[in-house]
């Protein structure tokens, strides 16, 4: 594969810094432009190899890449993208790694009139508790899913290249509609998130009962681990795929309403059944898959 | 502290096994007779040092047990202490490993007639996803909490007893009234088990989609992890605590309720306000805790 001749990441985080880090293990980047707005942040991945060249502003760092990565918070995203398309190359391809996409598409069209062909929006399934770019890790993504979501008129040859520019940082790609991505992701990402939210501000909120999380043990630790996230990052995803986030909600409350049923009536046999089905359902499906 | 001369483990899986082998390894029993259908699980205890004598009548294995602990399933702790009951020593303490507490204690004080007063109502916060004697470990409760939800009328010596044991063999034990317990537990680990039960259900129920799982990741895996517990116990602790399970679950269905509405206002700073505070409170009280 023809290395990246310049690679551009805007926001040089985990995320951003792990793939760039990754690229230029493998030879398959010639020089790297960090852009973000803390200078020492820049620094720092610098010093860590992550980047070569640090810029602050995102219309000088685009100048002649190859490809540019838009690794900044999902509601950065279609303004930043404003922001530098003038100042692209003509041939120049974009993608972008935020968690929700048919918003960031429709924001990006409804800002440019419409969407570049050259943008591959995309959304790597990685992540971790640490974040900046000190936690940038070269095997982040390896045999991780990322997803790209492209459109009907989204350029060929853009697709095929960052989905092996992906493939070669060690992920699997999967190619879907931006609106089967939000749904998926909202039922198996984005609703848990919320759940999890919920459950610890709802046991915050009753002070009569003391303290209860001294009760609590591995379970709770592991189901509400995820409520350790970052709340700006997740009022965005939030706000951004709420329609779909909404549905499955709705569908889950619906869920809830049978087995507040189930538990009202002790109807042990069918509470079993319903307990049993998860259960094997996430044994097969969790548990036990390949990776 | 005195041995005690005859315990006798009435289910002898991971949590009595474990029980028994550590006051074993301590030297604060001096004969453990195990009680159980299986034969072969039995013959098993005895190879792996976790009883010394089977038995597989429960009556015969209590005769002249100083302590008798029942760890089956919550279902099964009052019709087997009913069986037992005009077997037992004068003065043998019984104690249980059951997740719910009120309701046992109102099951064997109406097969009884009355809550005896040696009975010590317990509940080990401690399992694995193993079970089984095979999984007993004397390590088990090393750090662990035990609550005890002795009744007033409870023999003061018989609480003493039992609490001792479990500090013997490394638990940090807790005194509170049953209903108390049911409900914090309700809350903190029965109502997780539900929601982790449910939302599996629900990604199972749609076909439409695919099959979701496959880009699940870490975070869905955590999540979800209390939803591959076992089925019955699940049945028996839902059915057993309904009351407690069904009022926190009206309150967790409140707060989506109010979530909802956040979403579809797309009220983003109240949003990061609820995530913010879920965050925190997890963060001081979980993750930051000394054990």
């Amino acid at each position: 594969m023809q290395p990246v001749q310049r690679l551009t990441v805007i926001g040089v985080g985990l995320i951003g810094g792990s793939f760039a880090l990754k690229l230029k293990q493998l030879g398959l980047v010639n020089e790297v432009v960090g852009c973000g707005r803390n200078q020492a942040n820049l620094a720092r991945a610098i010093e860590l190899g992550v980047i070569d060249k640090a810029e602050t502003d995102p219309t000088l760092a685009v100048a002649g890449a190859e490809l540019v990565v838009l690794a900044v918070p999902l509601g950065s995203i279609a303004p930043i993208y404003k922001q530098i398309h003038s100042f692209l190359n003509h041939d120049a391809i974009v993608t972008d790694m935020g968690s929700a996409k048919a918003s960031v598409i429709a924001e990006i069209a409804g800002l440019l009139g419409e969407c570049p062909a050259n943008f591959v929006p995309g959304h790597p399934i990685a992540g971790r508790e640490l974040s900046g770019v000190e936690a940038a890790d070269s095997d982040l993504y390896q045999q991780h899913r990322v997803i790209l979501t492209p459109l009907s008129h989204t350029n060929t040859a853009a697709i095929t290249r960052v989905e092996q520019l992906w493939q070669a940082v060690g992920a699997r790609v999967s190619v879907m509609t931006a609106n089967y991505h939000d749904e998926v992701f909202a039922a198996t990402s984005h609703l848990p998130h919320m759940l999890a939210f919920a459950l610890v501000d709802m046991l915050n909120d009753h002070p009569e009962l003391g303290n209860v999380f001294q009760y609590t043990a591995g379970g709770f630790r592991d189901f509400t681990r995820i409520a350790s996230s970052d709340a700006a990052m997740w009022r965005d995803i939030a706000v951004q795929n709420h329609s779909a986030i909404l549905k499955w909600l709705d569908a889950y409350q619906a869920e809830l309403n049978k087995l507040a049923q189930l538990l009202k009536a002790q109807n042990a046999a069918e509470l079993q059944q319903l307990f049993t089905a998860a259960k094997k359902a996430r044994d097969a499906h969790i548990v036990n898959r390949a990776s």
